[in-house]
């Protein structure tokens, strides 16, 4: 029905024949001519239509907005006057000869030019006007041209794309899984999965080597700007390779990904420790475009008289970590407090802060409210040590070593947007040497990752001799402060898996009940594997720079879980339920109504 | 961790030195010399170890099977005698120097060697083995080659992967749906997706106009040896392109594929009607293989004093038909009795028979228990319509035409492998023009494809008038007697498609609350759309020669829909039961136990 897309008319088609098919995206009748702008999904197009056919002419009068129409016509160079660099069909247009309606539109529910008079629940309970949107199809499509250039890379690579079900096993504690009941074992449950990380597993033990699959993942938590019920992951392992490897091999594919598509040459990805990230950036994803780094200066501060300071400096868990930002002295008071407010968000009980007003003026030029607990020598020390100019502002943050670093981490990411600080486009990053265990607040021990990551370098006993001070082999791949994906080096061993299950809390029956099957596994020659996950929504995000999960996905759900396009979730059918072998608790109030 | 994969070293390699990992396949000690047959998923090599190496050995002599390890040697030519032509490394084997044991294994549970031996459970249970074996293994990975091929075909013609909900509308009929309970509207669930139809449809409402998806689709019915729970289609859409345009793409995609991956030239496929394809096959997926055809000779017995045909050969709704089975005079009474019987599974009565034993003794050479009804004429009419010659069986179908057609459809599918008759490989057509309805049992109408489907140059007045004469623009692709795939021109416009709702007798009201928001979206100017979905699983199964779909998916389950392996489904916390707002309803037996 087309000669091509109306997005790719150019130059080189002046003086043939076209014909398109597409939307009305805007039918002017200036003085007599109307303009029409044609739009398919590769992009819009004008075509014009003047009185000598009047037939056609009287057809392209009546045109409104979202006709889906068929034209013909003479493509034609644009005078120079016309010519319009913005649009890639800018420097032609078509001479209309023919025009068929091949379907009308009743007028639009939401505004199609201006999105931002569209509410969030009209953009998605009309989807499919939303979508028609050129940025909206700009990234749905772009999305497909990353999952296409993935699957390339992947397979030339000799990674084979298996399918892992989707109909999985309900883990009794598992309270953040979507569940599905079964028909025929009643009272029973399947339950979606969050990964497919115990399949892949079992895919290496079944020999197949090298793994992918871009993957549908379930997660049934209350939902964030960025988080959404269903997400896709690219889903990665290895068997025979180390991290070393995975992680060049990822990382090739990430820059191959950004090259072709983006035309962007991420170079070689530096690796950092864990403990470098936290104590330089308080971050285990730092935005390397942001030059702010916290500095330590607990030494500095051991012997000062002011509690707030000198506790935890001298704390062996305690941090005591600075942040001059240049040119922060011109915060207000107000300003101050409310970083102040930002960082008790992260658990700081305050924020203490020096203003370098004038370098030259020595102490008189500098003003803080702990100046006064500070000798001349400690100031002198942390000016040198902060490297810190006029105009600078110092914040301090002491308090135990997690809440500072984690406090500071977002006062410096918050300081480096405020003050444009951000430097270059893209900055990627490994983070290597996560610690294996973390404390939870109970005083037990939590994966950092997740129970079937592998210890570096230590033997069961080892590791269970000192659990807190293993350090995994596990890393993530950074960008920009996102975490683009992780993954680790696995257990290979049924020893070191039970281990780490006793290192957890995990009483033998609860591990043979939930994870029987990956011990039974581990006994028949598994073989070492290694593997990573990325989350791909957050890649085309990243990508397409824009910062809602719901602008990269084509039917994405409310922040409620819903989707008001379908109206889902819906009632079910009571036979059903009943075949299901379940039933739908009634409120208190629906009790007291007789049936 | 190796410089190739086992199945790939060859005589080019000889004299070089290589490091292979894998799994014992088998292991001898052959007179002081170690044989190791070294497996890993692209085949199997021989590693030869003699004790010059006592060392090396010594590990090499303790090896069993399933060990993974490392192995590092020096490639020789096998001397002529001992050259395997059946095996890809056949021609080399390698000189043992170093062994390492990666991982060793427990005595296996299952037999690896005899998978007859192994029950189905078993292979479920241990489906990491089961994946190991040769088999299995090239199965899964021909899977992987299939998906890449095809998203190489579908991207490269300009079509989009895009993603649809996993967690979708409920309808309130869909008996069949899976469903998802939701946690924030207590009572309501989401449905697992059938198929994505009404998203792939709304997506060429978004201008997308060219989708492919290859996803998994979820039916909750009781399974069969070729049915599993969830399932993956190849699903594909387009806007403005005819049923032909759809088909001749598709058919090109299916070419590429068995020549890419089979060295398979399917040729062009023939179309056949519905229509012809029941006259001639019995059925609308005829295998083309079997050259047996069903031959209608009810204007050869409108008078006979028969009434079991002659009832049918009068009746406008009835079919008298025949299959001339050649060699098949020689079946014992006992054998036509096990034909008859079948023959009654698909509707028939009982099955009529004439053995033609030797044509030149005239009627004295025909045995049938229905001669004695026909006169000479109609013998020799018989006779000549079916070009019978000595030794052939004539079978006779005479009843309601589409009772005729599904026995005497079901018999030459039997009849064609008894007798050995299926020529060639492959064997694809295209079945067009069907019917748009069939009569329900109650006398109703139920949509052929589904209701989405076009009719063939109809107004949805005319539609009205005559639902059942009624062709549709939809058509099936088929191999070998299996349906590949099948699709539909859609319904592109709201009256058409509430003209379709109100034939199925579906309720406006029942239509809205189902189908709101697609009648809605039919009203914005909606593209002619077409498309078409393969089932994966099936076409795999066919082009690796299985006839359980479960060889040809790496997880599946067993027809009692549960997975042995990882023991789902199972029961649920009962406290995430309540955030769900469900309820397990207790058997008649667990309510009388006290609590």
């Amino acid at each position: 029905m087309r000669s091509q897309y109306c997005g790719d008319v150019n130059k080189s088609h002046v003086g043939q024949e076209v014909t398109l098919v597409g939307w009305v995206n805007r039918s002017r009748d200036l003085g007599g001519v109307v303009f029409l702008d044609l739009r398919d999904r590769e992009g819009i197009v004008q075509v014009v239509y003047d009185p000598d056919l009047p037939e056609v002419f009287d057809v392209a009068c009546s045109l409104r907005s979202e006709f889906c129409v068929q034209i013909k016509g003479l493509v034609r160079a644009r005078p120079d006057s016309q010519v319009n660099n913005q649009m890639r069909t800018g420097e032609i247009e078509i001479l209309g000869t023919s025009l068929t309606v091949l379907n009308s539109s009743a007028p639009l529910p939401i505004n199609m030019d201006k999105n931002q008079h569209n509410t969030e629940e009209q953009r998605l309970k009309y989807r499919y006007l939303d979508l028609r949107r050129p940025e909206m199809a700009e990234r749905i499509i772009f999305r497909a041209k990353v999952t296409s250039a993935v699957r390339r890379f992947l397979d030339g690579n000799g990674f084979l794309d298996i399918e892992t079900p989707i109909l999985t096993k309900a883990t009794p504690e598992g309270a953040r899984d979507y569940l599905v009941p079964s028909r025929t074992y009643k009272g029973q449950f399947f339950a979606l999965p969050q990964s497919p990380q115990l399949f892949k597993q079992l895919l290496m033990m079944s020999g197949f080597d090298r793994y992918y699959q871009i993957v549908k993942c379930f997660r049934d938590e209350d939902l964030r700007a960025d988080r959404q019920p269903e997400f896709t992951q690219i889903d990665i392992e290895t068997s025979f390779m180390s991290s070393a490897q995975v992680m060049d091999k990822t990382e090739e594919m990430m820059r191959s990904l950004f090259k072709e598509l983006l035309n962007v040459d991420l170079g070689e990805f530096p690796k950092m420790t864990f403990a470098e990230a936290m104590r330089r950036f308080g971050s285990d994803k730092p935005d390397l475009r942001n030059p702010l780094e916290l500095i330590d200066v607990a030494d500095l501060l051991t012997d000062v008289e002011f509690k707030v300071f000198q506790g935890p400096a001298t704390d062996p868990e305690g941090r005591v970590a600075v942040l001059c930002i240049p040119g922060g002295a011109k915060l207000s008071r107000k300003q101050l407090d409310e970083y102040a407010k930002y960082a008790t968000i992260y658990g700081a009980k305050g924020l203490a802060w020096m203003k370098i007003n004038d370098l030259d003026k020595g102490l008189e030029g500098i003003q803080s409210p702990v100046l006064k607990f500070l000798s001349e020598d400690v100031v002198k020390g942390l000016l040198e040590r902060t490297d810190a100019k006029s105009g600078d502002l110092i914040l301090f943050g002491a308090d135990k070593a997690n809440i500072v670093s984690e406090a500071m981490g977002a006062l410096r990411i918050k300081a480096g947007e405020d003050f444009d600080l951000l430097k270059g486009d893209w900055k990627p990053l490994w983070v290597v040497d996560f610690p294996m265990f973390e404390r939870t607040s109970d005083g037990g021990l939590h994966a950092m990752h997740h129970p079937f990551t592998a210890p570096s370098g230590m033997t069961p006993e080892q590791l269970e001799a000192d659990p807190i001070s293993a350090i995994s082999d596990a890393y993530d791949m950074v960008l920009n402060g996102c975490e683009l994906g992780g993954g680790s080096v696995r257990i290979h061993n049924s020893e070191m898996q039970t281990a780490v299950f006793r290192i957890l809390g995990i009483e033998e029956e609860e591990a043979n009940e939930k994870f029987g099957f990956l011990l039974e596994a581990l006994r028949y020659g598994t073989p070492p594997h290694a593997g990573l996950a990325f989350g791909l929504d957050r890649i085309i995000m990243l990508m397409t720079g824009t910062s809602s999960i719901r602008d990269v996905m084509a039917f994405p759900k409310t922040t409620t879980a819903a989707c008001p396009l379908t109206n889902a979730p819906g009632f079910a059918n009571p036979e059903q339920l009943v075949e299901l072998g379940i039933d739908v608790i009634k409120s208190e109030e629906e009790k007291e109504t007789p049936e």
